[in-house]
């Protein structure tokens, strides 16, 4: 766990979101992707060495899941990590239970696991490392 | 808005809290601190340039309350920021309601301020400035 890459945020309009935070962060969105992995839209901000990540779905799935259970608002913090089958490996010997037995195609070029929130005191938590 | 400073989580018990997030981040924590204006107890991580706090009520508060209805997990993102009623007047201007009418004492030595989530996509966000 090197440091915190982004901050996800679960939005249901992804153009009134952008909108939003750009006032709300006084910078603009400087990168706009889709997740064809996932089916979502997602937009990038950032803050010091961080990002903020707003996502939306591009149909009904995950994301408007969470949010008619909980609401819009923060869906997950992202950790930096060196190389992420040891993170995995180190986290699951800890007693913490991984979502994803493999990393996969994230967005923004990196591999990624997320960690069941039910261990982690309701926070979802996403491993990532740069492809190399 | 300078950088993320912290992520806020809310947590039942900080002791057992403390203990899984010293085996999540791989690291210690480096500070507990009662808030004495708000009757919470807060630990402190160091990841990267931001902090981790988790938060738990000292009796029965704000914080349990968020947690009888949403669970624990991710409560708020502080920013840091160099002139906080600076700040202030420009999220106001930008049609952002603030929860504080002037910036009050925090945890770790700060003036902080929080903004409606009403107006954020369901985000609670805390503008914190080092004190002087």
């Amino acid at each position: 766990m090197k440091k915190i890459e982004h901050i996800g945020i679960a939005v249901k309009n992804i153009e009134q979101s952008v909108s939003l935070f750009e006032k709300l962060l006084n910078t603009n969105c400087y990168k706009k992707e889709l997740v064809e992995s996932e089916q979502v839209e997602t937009a990038f901000f950032k803050t010091g060495e961080n990002k903020i990540e707003l996502v939306a779905d591009v149909d009904d799935g995950v994301i408007n899941k969470f949010i008619s259970k909980r609401g819009e608002g923060i869906h997950h913090i992202a950790f930096d990590v060196e190389d992420i089958k040891a993170e995995m490996k180190r986290l699951e010997g800890e007693g913490f239970v991984l979502l994803n037995e493999n990393p996969k195609n994230g967005a923004d070029n990196k591999l990624v696991c997320f960690l069941h929130p039910k261990h982690t005191n309701g926070v979802l938590i996403e491993l990532c490392q740069e492809k190399k």
